[in-house]
């Protein structure tokens, strides 16, 4: 068994499987997977930093991977079908896989902020979104990202 | 979709399923359920708040459960095989399904100490206990909690 460890001394994966012009929203992500550590295969977490300005995400939901997350520094706001809401540190909010309500968190914020997400690991789950032509599938543990129609980019 | 909320204006459980003598080391612990206001059920995710003297558990370990806890403030003692770990704000440690090395969190400073823990929720689990005369098995989606040899309390 894995010792524990400062999250913030893992090395922070910052690019995105999106293409142009999808990937540019994202740019100031930084995903540090702390559950990879441990060996932990059933769900994944992470511990991310949007610089101001960045997003978590195009707007999306999972047909079959509940997600969480938790605000530990600076200040997101979700954007979904019913508007804005604003995250600060000790909130939290979940997303219940196959509901068709697109999320995203936005740093809008002059500072940076900081949340833990969490999301189950089920293979063949699959993403949508509503607002960009993509579709995610997960294959062999990683999500592969198509057009809506399922043509390559 | 439920909104966002603050994490501590849920009502917290101080209650545990442990029968006497067993229950005592748990006095001073008390878990607000966060996944559930969203309606999560692939994996649990509780606020847990341990009182100076006050254990998460005893040392246990899961059959089929994949277990995850990052520290947000005051400082707990990790106790698995391999003796004492320190945990403080922004540490965190996994524990994968099915390693047998029985693990617990303990306050032992004079503060109170919070953290976040994640559990797959997975019907059929066991959990052992190496040093108590302890047995749960979920059905149900609750743990049921018998002798170690399946005998109720």
């Amino acid at each position: 068994m894995a010792d524990p460890i400062k999250a913030l001394d893992l090395p922070a994966r910052t690019k995105t499987i999106y293409p142009p012009p999808y990937d540019a929203a994202l740019v100031g992500r930084a995903k540090r997977a702390l559950g990879e550590v441990f060996n932990l295969t059933q769900f994944g977490v992470n511990l991310t930093v949007l610089a101001p300005g960045s997003a978590s995400a195009h707007r999306h939901w999972h047909e079959s991977e509940d997600e969480f997350v938790y605000v530990l520094e600076g200040e997101v706001i979700l954007v979904d079908d019913q508007g804005e809401h604003v995250l600060t540190p000790g909130m939290c909010v979940g997303f219940k896989a196959a509901v068709p309500n697109g999320h995203q968190l936005i740093n809008k914020s002059s500072a940076p902020a900081m949340y833990l997400e969490v999301g189950t690991r089920s293979e063949g789950d699959r993403a949508h979104y509503p607002e960009a032509d993509m579709l995610a599938v997960k294959e062999g543990g990683k999500y592969r990202l198509t057009h809506k129609d399922g043509t390559p980019y």
